[in-house]
């Protein structure tokens, strides 16, 4: 079956964002085993859009739409999908209580001016949009469904995976299954995993392998497809062991699994506490961490010590740290690391200190150098990098080493739970 | 003058990679006055790369084409293009020439097998390659030329800016230019907006004006076409005047200002310092403002106080606002600011405390309850929000509205550098 995405936006078209939408549906749909015939983007502009709607082949069973169904006068969707496919614009009342109801929840009364959005094309049934006014809809003509998202990705998401997936996965006339698996590589490029995995991709001929770069992660995706779920699930999992293996530690996780997540898991089955003292990184490892529900569970504090007066006054910074080596040195790192251990009485502190640029940099201590302590028991280990990149990529990247390290220290499997 | 993309590539249709390939083209072609009339996205493959080709309207002055022009199989772009335009492959003795030149500059010798990429459409002009084999060509049928450079995204960048983009200016007849402003908007929502601005869209006849939500914030687009450019800027200047005026204080930056440089600049002004007490954001507050380059300038420290000891030990929160209010209380915000500042010797003190979930709500303090507060001299402000959505939407929004009362404080100009 074939399917066809055509998204809409001023916005797409001159070049000021990317068509992110258009990506994330495409992935949805392939993994459903749904060939995506075509992408087509058009600016918010009545002809094209009629004219896109109008220009799909009748062999296409699904057209996803994203865009312009806002309360604005650029918002102009509905309206060209009335005219390409001849349906008269009405009230429906299914999208007004929808509507309603969502003013209701947010303690707001909805304006006069928000109605206009729940006029769709006559027999639309609505697709519901609990995060926003702007319902979907979808309509069916011929041997066609036309699906109509809002152009807001994490709106047009959730209403897509909710509203939309189930519905062309049972439209679907054949078994033909499709069964991903994704790891998570850090520290190795990909050239490196391409590689090592060589043989393997040679000899897994039923499996497609892709590699994906996500600065600074990559992702290996393993896609099978074929008619016997069982055999396609034993194929894959054999796969990912093998694939795994020839990694090693590099792999830190699967599928949705992100970093914060394995390393929050591998806190908790550990009964350790950790504490951080960031100083380049300005709180970003602590909001990674925080960003894992029940990280309240292993994390106790954070203390960002931005000036060296705050190194001094919270962490008892020695003076002589400062003035022979610099706040930016292994030295720094291993005294914040051991104590904020100390202070918070945690079983692991882990300390950064590093220059993140654009300026503050030294011959010896370019932009990029960057310190990472991790104190537990009565040990500090220490990582000196060198980053490259402007000022927000290497705050990521020291993120992603300061939990990776930290990620090697708990699967090493020496951390108990006290301090 | 219009023109067209078409973007070739299963890597695309599939979901695996964003295009941005085209997101640049486009920008660039909005940039000169052409107005991109629509991207097309297909597969590798060759009936649907001839049907996008033919399918071009002859109202369109450009087409630019990218992918599939490597040496593997699935590179056919050249094969679809010559069927498409009607005409006949043949070695192109440049095409050829620039390739050999290029092995030899990389002290390899050419492989047969590349010379595969040397066979062009009749009549076509090879748009040089400097970086890779791959020689891009562009042809010209009716009134329309054709240009068709490699997927790679790094080739196709250098060769469009070299190769394409001088050709399609002097092509064009007018002058056509484009100017754009941008304003960002934070704290009412997009319908609020556009009645707000509805008169001034209606008698500004000459602008066009884009409503892009960048979840939490609005970003409005003012697009002005012509040739006096003199007068586009001054008509631009005075558009983007009036649309602040009629939206007021929520207008918080222009152009690529973020709300946390927007922060920043003015704790700068007012010779302000600042230290923050995070809860439930984690260290997210202190991460955006630490995003922005000289932020050490104005920030002190920041103390994540994620545990109820953390809130005890360092900002000696009594044990009755604890007992009688809980943490995530306004009087537990007020306390944390004022403290923060005292401790720091501060101008400014921001404390965030909430229920960020998915866990932890209650039926008078729900999950999306969060309390902010902004102590300054003897004063303590506090506000109470209810918010709504998953954890990370909750801290991030929790972050922009913190930023931004510290925005109205500092704009209300009653900071000073003393503490």
């Amino acid at each position: 079956m074939k399917a066809e995405i055509i998204s809409i936006g001023n916005e797409l078209t001159s070049g000021s964002v990317l068509n992110t939408n258009a990506t994330f549906i495409a992935n949805h749909l392939f993994s459903s085993g749904i060939e995506v015939a075509g992408i087509i983007t058009v600016g918010d502009d009545s002809a094209s859009i009629v004219e896109a709607l109008r220009g799909v082949s009748s062999s296409v069973s699904f057209v996803v739409v994203t865009g312009g169904l806002g309360p604005t006068v650029d918002d102009i969707t509905t309206h060209a999908a009335a005219e390409a496919l001849r349906r008269k614009l009405t009230l429906n009342t299914q999208a007004r209580q929808a509507m309603e109801e969502f003013f209701k929840r947010m303690g707001r009364t909805m304006d006069p001016h928000n109605l206009r959005q729940a006029y769709l094309p006559g027999g639309a049934a609505v697709i519901p949009n609990p995060i926003g006014t702007a319902c979907g809809f979808s309509v069916i003509r011929g041997s066609t469904i036309y699906f109509f998202l809002p152009g807001v990705p994490r709106e047009m998401m959730r209403m897509f995976e909710a509203g939309v997936l189930p519905l062309i996965r049972k439209e679907r006339p054949d078994d033909t299954m499709v069964r991903t698996a994704v790891l998570k590589i850090f520290g190795r490029t990909e050239s490196y995993c391409d590689q090592a995995l060589g043989d393997l991709i040679r000899q897994e001929k039923e499996i497609s392998f892709a590699f994906l770069p996500h600065y600074p992660e990559i992702t290996i995706k393993l896609t099978i497809r074929g008619t016997d779920r069982k055999y396609l699930e034993k194929k894959l999992k054999a796969a990912e062991r093998k694939t795994t293996r020839l990694l090693g530690d590099i792999v830190f996780g699967k599928d949705e699994e992100t970093m914060e997540m394995v390393v929050g898991n591998l806190l908790r089955s550990a009964g350790a506490i950790l504490s951080l003292a960031e100083s380049c990184t300005g709180g970003l490892i602590t909001h990674r961490l925080t960003n894992v529900p029940g990280s309240s569970d292993y994390l106790e504090r954070a203390l960002i010590v931005y000036s060296n007066r705050a190194k001094k006054e919270l962490l008892a910074m020695p003076a002589s740290i400062l003035s022979k080596h610099g706040a930016v040195s292994r030295e720094a790192a291993a005294h914040m690391a051991k104590e904020v251990k100390r202070l918070s009485k945690s079983t692991i502190g882990l300390a950064v200190t590093g220059i993140a640029g654009p300026g503050g940099g030294t011959v010896e201590k370019p932009v990029g150098t960057v310190f990472i302590a991790l104190a537990h028991k009565r040990q500090v280990t220490t990582h000196r990098h060198q980053f490259y990149g402007d000022r927000e990529q290497i705050k990521s990247i020291t993120s992603q080493y300061a939990l990776d390290h930290l990620r090697k220290l708990l699967i090493a499997g020496e951390i108990s739970g006290s301090n």
